[in-house]
């Protein structure tokens, strides 16, 4: 069992704080706007808290479920609140075309993320290469990013009880790539696969058929 | 069935070669070293033919299974003699820790070799993020990029005839992100999976369990 705090109150929270949730895990809802935060721990009931925006999050995970322009200025805005806990940003910075990231230099939001965080802090990239649908009905693969083994040992634990599999990339650098692979699910989706209902994914290899 | 030409004589064309027979096609093997070339195309049997380095190639697809850094010399060394061909790049060209690309600007090697080809040729990405041996013994998903759409549609003619899935991810300008594919592939090997056996893959969505 995991103890969640989600920052912010769209889509993405509902769907993480419902999976979380029936999961066995507790969650926070911390919205800027009060009131939505009140009426999403609401319907996601079981339990479900608040807490005000900016202040030290219930949960030792912290999952920022923002537009990916809004993850900096919120971990910048907490500062300090966020001391000891683990960040995990799963946002997907598009071009306006969706064919590239926002940002030319090889960077992620999730390592600015993790230079605005608390120095005790860790970052940890996870769930970006997921449509929300997909996490909302099916069971797609999570891969993750970050420096800290631990930091990724209990986010692992917390994917794994979504009934997920998590798949760690490696270092924090490696955000930059999955990133590069959430531009790539919008190139499946838009080609070769033509819809949205499915997800990147581990497949091991099996003799003759894999 | 699809006349196939490599150039190369490593691995990875013998490899391709092999599958690439099986499925059907003919292959003609092209080696800067013509010993090598007609040593592969002995060991792969089945018709396989040689050709000069350098010189038209007899295959509508041309298959480039050269160390990156091998791939933009040789395109820009046979010229005019790739014209109209479908040219496949394999390449990843890995920094020296394999946590990144060799170029740091946007680009791909893809995108640079379709620089050095004729006008009249294609640059079709593909295969980057299959392991060789993978490819040889397993099933693995091949992911594409091109800015041609009856380029592409050879290639994934080719690929079926392997008894793989083709997954077409977009323009030629994806072929950035399949190479930084080919990085999470290798990160997912030194961390996450921990082994060599396995493919990145599109895995439907299904009610339930995916």
């Amino acid at each position: 069992m995991s103890s969640i705090s989600i920052i912010g109150t769209g889509n993405m929270a509902r769907t993480i704080g419902a999976r979380a949730l029936a999961g066995g895990n507790t969650v926070e809802i911390m919205g800027r706007d009060q009131a939505k935060a009140a009426d999403l721990a609401e319907a996601l009931g079981r339990g479900t808290t608040t807490g005000a925006w900016g202040t030290a999050p219930a949960g030792d995970i912290v999952i920022v479920a923002l537009l990916y322009d809004g993850v900096v200025p919120a971990v910048t805005h907490y500062g300090d609140a966020l001391a000891g806990k683990v960040i995990v940003d799963i946002s997907n910075p598009f071009n306006a075309t969706f064919d590239g990231l926002a940002h030319r230099e090889e960077t992620s939001i999730a390592q600015e993320a993790a230079k605005a965080a608390p120095a005790s802090a860790t970052v940890v990239k996870a769930f970006n290469t997921v449509f929300r649908h997909v996490l909302e009905k099916g069971r797609p693969d999570v891969f993750l990013a970050g420096d800290d083994a631990r930091a990724k040992a209990r986010v692992e634990t917390f994917v794994e009880s979504l009934g997920l599999r998590p798949w760690d990339v490696g270092g924090l650098k490696m955000a930059h790539w999955l990133e590069g692979a959430g531009v790539l699910t919008v190139g499946l989706a838009n080609n070769g696969v033509g819809t949205l209902d499915f997800a990147l994914s581990v497949t091991a290899l099996r003799a003759g058929r894999q």
